[in-house]
């Protein structure tokens, strides 16, 4: 990578906790010199809008948070377990994310009017999500580790829906009390509700 | 009411659909004033600041959400079963809504980084939704129609939480699918988990 990749990708580092924190409005050009340590000129030679810069902030501060949430459960058999394991993630791992919370929280509740190009981002985002969740409900109704009847659809849009409702209580209430019930709740679920019954670890029988 | 205080009232009628689409931020005072007919000063003499205005903007949003989502609940007798409707409510009434979606949702997700008041604001509209819930839950343990276990604020976290993320996915993609997906979801958790065995009703057990 040349020097103007290496400055490029700076610049994206060095703007996506301004996005993450203040949005894509809030974000001031005076506020991304600040951080970046550029000119106007310098930051925008690289990116040809502030939409560009914006989403590509947006996926660096994405893939963070994809990384931190499925941090080491790839290695869990089960994958029952690995679900239960994505949710304590999310309630557990927060250090190392971009500061300002879940990008997909923050994308998603301020591109709603007239942004076309964070929007897709963020879609994209929940995609790649839902993507992965698809494909460990598969795997483990192959394994029959996960009921036939489960629609990975269904059962990715509820774990991402009460994750991100719990994210923004957290937000609110400064507590995480919010996302400790929202995660007892699904590592419930997933227990009761996606495990057969005849797979259910005697641990958890009591 | 005198005349001031009419202008007061309609400039906060006019300015919360502003505030609740764009953020605080992202609310400008040309938008205020194109939306109000009123130049700087003559709304500015009816609030203290922006701030202000924003506040009480959310608080006119706001109790228009809360009657919208109990729409009709408080003469359902059985408690389960009013808040079974109240999820209903959730993802079926949105007409009459201030344009924007929720309120809560959009201040939440707006005022992470300073702004007490509209932090402080969406707090106490979070509280006034938990207070419902922690009457009807009483009421409903008073006459056995809940689980003496449930705790009211447990049930109201995830109630609240589950429902907010779904509404920030149906921001996301436009459809309602995760919306429905959560209240399904919450109406068989009402049924089986808050719900006593012996006070379930026949049509529901088949």
């Amino acid at each position: 990578m040349g020097r103007g990749g290496q400055t490029r990708k700076e610049i994206i580092r060095k703007a996506a906790p301004i996005f993450n924190q203040k949005g894509f409005e809030g974000a001031a050009l005076s506020d991304l010199m600040l951080a970046t340590g550029l000119e106007k000129g310098g930051i925008y030679r690289h990116f040809s809008s502030k939409q560009q810069l914006a989403a590509e902030a947006f996926d660096y501060s994405w893939k963070i948070a994809l990384d931190t949430r499925f941090h080491r459960t790839a290695e869990i058999r089960n994958t029952v377990d690995r679900l239960k394991q994505i949710v304590r993630n999310f309630r557990d791992r927060s250090a190392g994310m971009v500061p300002g919370g879940c990008p997909l929280l923050n994308t998603a509740a301020d591109s709603d009017d007239g942004n076309p190009l964070l929007r897709a981002k963020a879609r994209q985002a929940f995609d790649s999500w839902f993507e992965r969740f698809r494909s460990i409900v598969e795997e483990g109704q192959r394994r029959s580790e996960i009921r036939r009847g489960v629609e990975p659809m269904k059962l990715s849009t509820l774990l991402v829906s009460t994750l991100e409702g719990a994210l923004l209580l957290r937000r609110l209430q400064r507590s995480q009390v919010a996302l400790d019930i929202a995660c007892r709740h699904l590592e419930d679920f997933l227990e009761t509700s996606i495990r057969p019954t005849n797979s259910r670890p005697r641990t958890e029988r009591t």
